[in-house]
């Protein structure tokens, strides 16, 4: 990593480490100002630790000259097996975890190791299980004034009563029988609540849906694909690349009626910028797979959206592959960081998108500053058209030139992604992002499919493994979005499917498919401790500081798509969308889990 | 604890701590001499260490001087939830790890932190589930010849070789479909394997039956309860307390045909004395519950038994609870001890009852020398006359007394009694055993009920509960055959339902249900260490060494008998017969889970 002055703005308090404003026991849930989510180290109040998604602490207490000393001081069974996406959410002296389907939450006493102080399992039809494409993983929940908001499996979405566990309000967000599926966390802003929904490989309609926090009223539904109304957009005001998107910017793209059937899924995590009012997020694949059955753009699927949280209208979009021919979803998150860019210093958004490319984009208006391929692997396109914004295609891995029928080979990255909903970590220290990446690669053979609701709507058969002539299916990298480039890279022999935390400490975290929690040097990447938790790791590492200890805490729990052979019992290479071939060798290191690891420093 | 001079014959290498004979280097899975078990500090040969059922181990490198530092050094989730009962065999490098129903075996490599070497998981019918009195538990595998043998739920038999986990044999030893369930730990014992069957809440014949450790062919069968050629007795050399048990010693005691029915199983750890050449187990309850309906002592139900491990002739027999009204099985453990009894220097066998009452026998003839309350709230008895051999019961609390259909009530010890499969620790230093208990009463009425093959053939409703104006439900004691006192207590807010280890380190581990492995001063009682594991411990505490490092290991997944309302799912009081009321409040502390920790010293 090259040294060099960078802007440092926002916040401004979070850089010198350990300058947060108040200890944890200040904070009492019912006095959480999610605002300030970046002043209070101890805690961690959403998913992300802040509304810009860094997944960066202040804390410093573990640090790179200490850190080979962690080791796990409670653990806690769930009591749910398959794969344990998310993390838990600290708030004061509770920890509030989730689970897989059934979706239990559990409020945890850090007084007591982790005692019990509230469960609540949903009741839910298990005929949900079917129409969840990649496991019944669930990535947490959200919390907000005094309420902790689950969205089930099947889609409705529950706020408790954060003290008793007591179901305040209800809502039924969509209809599993559409194939419509809960497994994304909820982002609670200001007064609203906001949740995603699943099911992309089911032709349903993708949106971003707004309720009121008190009620659970609805307040606002904005979707990804269809007539101007239903997108909640300005023909005139919302723009693309710097240019007005104009009237049914999304019907011209589609031939048809096929925008109905369209997808656009919003399951990934998503993102706020409170001094623009702007919130963030992405949007999934067009339905089918089968990109010779659906000509046209298939806007706005695998889109940015900028939208204000208050009235859901979209300020900008930005498509990042125009007619899907791979699967490559839009849904990564979006993290906000005022960095140097290219040499000069911008209000950035930075995604790492499934396509393999690093998108940076200035957040105020949508407009593409950069887009690299963070794994050398990526061959589907040359590079991205920064006037255009439009990826430049190779031929030879465009399964619509190749066309249906025909299994289009090695195409790189595979359908899952150089890196899927795993999420980055980014450090306003270091201006540096920790990427868990997949290097996997793909043969995908695409042919003709019916809609019919609720049944699969994928219409391509798929095989994965690593690049031609490598073993290794996965990366932990550290990227540099002012020259766009990778600073360091630690392979790994599976995919790293885990979210990661940057710490104040000079030491990232992550986790391992085969269950390894790895804490490496922030600058050097250089592995500084490992564990062997009981399952395969794809939760997001979290930390908090309890009775002025810093702890660090993660899911362990095998699954997601990369683990759906295990999680599911599926063995033909082909299955799981073409994962279960690619990933079969992690049998021989871990087994179906569920346990949240406290890791501390001992006395 | 009292000092005083003490025998120690028995094996005399093991008592200076740490004199063992080689490193587990010098032990290849094919080399293994099971009777030298006792100079294998490093590895951990059969379920209960040595044939003496002692759980102890001449490791002293965690010892009451540094056990406050243990760490979790690696986990292992065996992708089983419900009750993980028995504990790891540890050959070499390797460890073999089993699972409850499906009773998945793992060999997992020591030198990477347990990576998977192989894994077998039978097929079995699950309609066994439901056939399982008290959660689908298993309590471990056995090793001998190259060979794993483990005992399916389904009774199947079956020998994998050790190193890839092929089958080499597989028998069926009994029908699930007559209420006959395998959840027992085998021995092998020379060219021969043990085994005993559990069902004793089916009206099934309890038996223990030999195999052919080379070809799993059968060698003989001695069943419990039956005519003398089932019995595999001697009317005139056979004895009980010193005599000749006579012709039909078991069949005069029962009403016409009801010996048939009449359970007697043998699911409980065995023994064997390779000096006298004998083996010991124990024979639990006689169907039905209800006592009223079958009169008589229904022998040999509740028994020891002192078999010749080659031809299965039984040399004594001794019954502790003649005519069972509460569900005293006389499953539990014989532990082997040269040691002082009453000032006397004896080949001791001790067991700890079902009943509440600590049995020492002179093991060479089945004499009783000793019969004492090891938890002060026994009450069903006022004592055991040493003459006869027979409990002094007390009329209030006998259920035949009481008769059918009345509710007798505040029996103490319930059903589960003051100690169930959870073995005891010896340490042949202090000579004194290390008790895992319940403290756990009942309410009991018994009902008529007809035999029907393979449907719970019980006739007693139960409700448990701790003793009057108590809250505790178990202890963990010290307790002393020499002079039959309990020497310290340790409180347990829940049952120790897991088996201890004694070590020369001066320390002594059990788990508790909330999911804590304690480590505890042998002499004392203090508590040094305790770590919360993921769920609820039922294990057995394992020691090993591996490249020069002492290692602790221990199951954790709350079940079995005490936890069987979580298990199963169960919510009524007297549900799981009588144990889901009293350990309803284990759900605020834990849930299901099925995950193995190892504890080290770290660097």
């Amino acid at each position: 990593m090259k040294t060099r002055t960078r802007l440092i703005a926002w916040p401004a308090a979070l850089v010198a480490a350990g300058a947060f404003l108040g200890g944890p026991a200040a904070f009492a849930a019912d006095q959480v100002d999610l605002l300030k989510a970046d002043q209070m180290a101890g805690q961690w109040v959403m998913p992300a630790g802040n509304y810009a998604n860094w997944r960066y602490t202040t804390l410093n207490q573990i640090n790179a000259g200490n850190v080979a000393k962690l080791q796990p001081v409670w653990t806690f069974s769930t009591g749910v097996l398959r794969g344990h996406e998310g993390g838990p959410l600290i708030i004061g002296d509770t920890m509030y975890v989730h689970a897989p389907f059934p979706n239990t939450v559990f409020a945890l006493d850090l007084n007591e190791n982790g005692r019990i102080l509230w469960k609540y399992e949903p009741k839910q039809d298990p005929n949900v299980i079917p129409v969840m494409c990649c496991d019944t993983v669930n990535r947490g929940v959200a919390y907000g004034d005094g309420k902790i908001i689950l969205h089930q499996a099947d889609t409705t979405l529950v706020a408790l009563d954060a003290k008793t566990g007591k179901v305040v309000w209800s809502v039924k967000d969509g209809d599993p029988k559409l194939g419509e599926t809960g497994t994304s966390a909820p982002l609670v802003i200001k007064d609203k609540v906001y949740v995603g929904v699943s099911g992309g490989e089911f032709g349903m309609q993708g949106r971003l849906t707004a309720y009121n926090l008190s009620d659970g009223k609805l307040v606002w539904k904005a979707y990804s694909i269809g007539p101007d109304d239903h997108l909640l957009v300005d023909p005139e005001k919302t723009t693309a690349m710097g240019k007005p998107i104009g009237k049914d910017s999304s019907l011209q793209t589609w031939e048809g009626d096929q925008w109905k059937n369209g997808g656009g899924a919003t399951w990934g995590w998503i993102s706020y910028d409170p001094e623009l009012n702007l919130l963030y997020y992405g949007s999934g694949n067009p339905g089918t797979w089968n990109p010779v059955q659906r000509p046209g753009d298939n806007k706005w699927s695998m889109t940015v959206f900028a939208r204000d949280p208050d009235t859901g209208m979209a300020k900008w979009v930005y498509q990042m592959t125009p007619h899907d021919e791979w699967d490559y979803d839009g849904i990564n998150e979006m993290v906000l960081a005022d960095t140097n860019v290219n040499g000069k210093a911008v209000k950035a958004l930075v995604h790492f998108d499934r396509n393999g490319f690093a998108y940076v984009l200035d957040r105020t208006n949508g407009m593409l500053l950069q887009a690299n391929k963070y794994d050398p692997a990526v061959n589907w396109a040359t590079h991205v058209d920064l006037q255009s914004g439009r990826p430049q295609v190779v031929p030879q891995y465009s399964t619509q030139h190749n066309g249906a029928d025909h299994n289009s080979k090695n195409i790189c990255p595979a359908a899952l992604g150089s890196k899927d909903e795993q999420p980055v970590a980014y450090s306003p220290q270091t201006h540096l992002f920790y990427v868990p990446t997949n290097h996997v690669c793909m043969d995908y053979e695409p042919f003709k499919v019916t809609y019919t609701a609720g049944q699969p709507f994928v219409g391509a058969t798929l095989s994965m493994f690593p690049p031609q002539g490598e073993k290794n299916l996965g990366n932990f990298i550290a990227y540099d979005v002012n020259d766009g480039k990778i600073v360091w890279s630690d392979p790994e022999p599976f995919s790293v499917w885990s979210g990661a935390l940057a710490t104040a400490g000079d030491v990232v975290f992550y986790g391992t498919l085969e269950g390894y929690l790895k804490a490496v040097d922030m600058k050097t990447g250089k592995l500084l401790y490992k564990f062997k938790t009981p399952s395969g790791i794809i939760g997001n590492v979290t930390p908090f500081e309890h009775n002025g200890k810093e702890y660090i805490a993660v899911l362990s729990g095998v699954g997601g798509w990369a683990g759906i052979g295990m999680a599911a019992g599926l063995t033909e290479d082909t299955a799981g969308l073409g994962a279960v071939g690619a990933y079969k060798a992690l049998n021989n290191y871990t087994q179906l889990g569920g346990v949240l690891t406290v890791f501390g420093l001992g006395e």
